[in-house]
């Protein structure tokens, strides 16, 4: 009982020293975005604010694909889900007469995203179903460690959003707890977010299906199965939220408008202080530029026009961040 | 940024002379249920045992309905339901005919519990829908601050087990994430998780339908449905378990059947050291005695033979708790 309480009286004196050693927003430009996200967090980290929010309350939701790392030239778990459907392929015959194999199969992936993102969904779901969760996340871990970004040409959990990164460490270094929202499925967010990110499994809100319980001969399993999928995004992601969070956030960071409803549920009428961030994607030579007229997903319009009117902050990336990528 | 570490470092020698002061687990007496949580909790801390497992993989999953508290003579949830349905029925003529209703207005509640409790769940699920989940928690929170325990007399939420409440504390003070895994409803248990057990709204995981989002007039909203239930008992607690928290637990604590599946999972061929732990409900005189013969839920036959087997430890509550309630 008496090593822990020691253990975080060291800790805590680390956090000072770091604290003071090294800046938190570091590849953030000294623009409005960082001022404005910095003057929140002083005001509801401050006792004496009428602003405060209790540690407890300090929920942070981020999306994932387009906020905290790209989507371009398509989101990173639909390369994957192609690379297992070709490896699969052979072994299940009946997948070749599937509408959304048939599309996967060809140059063009746009029917993929068609019907909010339809046929992109079918794939992950027919390539993530029919094998334990284990065995699930060994296929994720095998495809993280060999495939690469074609453009970027380094293995796509190296091309996190540096200044998203320092932004979900900062938070957290002011008592938040910051959670993943997003579209993407959840057992495959799950094997690098606690490495990538710093955000544990249990902090993972993200698309899924029913898992089934078996007790085998060699141990426990839960089977992935195609039931029940839950699609956690748009009016999915503040159900999302109060299904796996089961509290308002008060602070939510997205890039497109499948993020409109849970920048709506977070700040509109909310009895704490919020605060609602969009990443917009100006800059075409570092990263990908785009808004209405998405290359895959992260179609931005709507959101974009709420965000004057509900106070929104939207970074512009190509004057907002110093660097896009850890170097 | 510089606040918050030195209120760390504050908080740190504080939880010292705490840990010091008092003693963890003092409604437990003296006997091996005690010993074997104690030497399970110094093992996997101890840092250069080879048990040692890293603060971010110590989850453990309690059940909630006679684990943390009573569940006669009738789940606390269904009380409530019942009172609800009662208030309710005016305003729903529908309801009149459906089977569970019937049931409900009977004097005897057995059909309820029989098929896996499918009737009281159904009764759930009537009276925690049409409704938004600002409105449901509302009617959570007014049936707590009135309704009384028919035998104790006392308000449901001061039923807690004393024992199992300095548990919980126990084991987060050393480093546990605690989680509630129970067959109640989620948005009902989270009214009260935090207060009465320290169990934050995000680590509860509990029955649940989905919920549909509005923007309307005055403000976003969730709107409870009673679609796609899913039950968060038996076979299904696994698997809400990888749903919601997505690792593996090392401890779990549970006391009936329908605990049976999650101290399956949590301690067989785990490649973690874990730990399984069964309240057996011997005290008729304090609280309650059953087992195969429940009155309500809990009934508990399988998980208690295997017990042995599995090296599962069973609390006889009767000669293991100095206390049950809190006086």
């Amino acid at each position: 009982m008496q090593r822990f309480p020691l253990l975080g009286s060291l800790l805590a004196i680390a956090l000072c020293s770091t604290a003071i050693a090294t800046e938190p927003l570091a590849s953030w430009r000294d623009t409005s975005p960082k001022k404005a996200v910095v003057a929140f967090v002083n005001k509801i980290t401050d006792e004496k604010s009428s602003d405060f929010v209790p540690p407890a309350e300090r929920i942070a939701v981020f999306d994932n694909d387009g906020t905290l790392w790209p989507e371009n030239p398509m989101p990173f778990q639909l390369a994957f889900s192609l690379d297992e459907l070709k490896r699969r392929l052979p072994e299940e015959p009946d997948w070749k007469n599937d509408p959304a194999v048939k599309a996967a199969q060809s140059d063009d992936l746009h029917p993929l995203l068609a019907d909010d993102y339809k046929g992109l969904f079918r794939i992950i779901a027919l390539t993530g179903s029919g094998m334990t969760t284990v065995e699930f996340a060994d296929r994720v871990r095998a495809w993280l460690a060999t495939a690469k970004h074609p453009r970027f040409d380094r293995p796509y959990d190296q091309l996190a959003y540096q200044p998203m990164l320092e932004l979900l460490a900062y938070l957290r270094a002011n008592g938040f707890k910051t959670f993943i929202v997003s579209g993407g499925g959840a057992d495959f967010m799950r094997v690098f977010s606690e490495r990538v990110y710093g955000v544990p499994p249990e902090q993972v809100v993200g698309s899924n299906t029913r898992v089934v319980y078996e007790l085998r001969e060699d141990g426990p399993v839960l089977v992935k199965t195609m039931n029940d999928l839950f699609i956690d995004d748009k009016a999915g992601k503040p159900a999302g939220i109060h299904q796996f969070i089961g509290r308002r956030p008060i602070a939510c960071f997205g890039n497109s408008d499948g993020d409109l409803q849970m920048l709506e549920y977070t700040t509109i009428d909310n009895p704490r202080p919020s605060f609602g961030m969009i990443i917009h994607h100006t800059d075409a030579e570092r990263e990908y530029g785009y808004d209405k007229n998405a290359k895959s997903s992260g179609k931005l319009v709507a959101a974009l026009e709420e965000a004057p009117r509900r106070g929104w902050v939207v970074v512009d990336m190509k004057n907002d961040w110093a660097e896009v990528f850890a170097p």
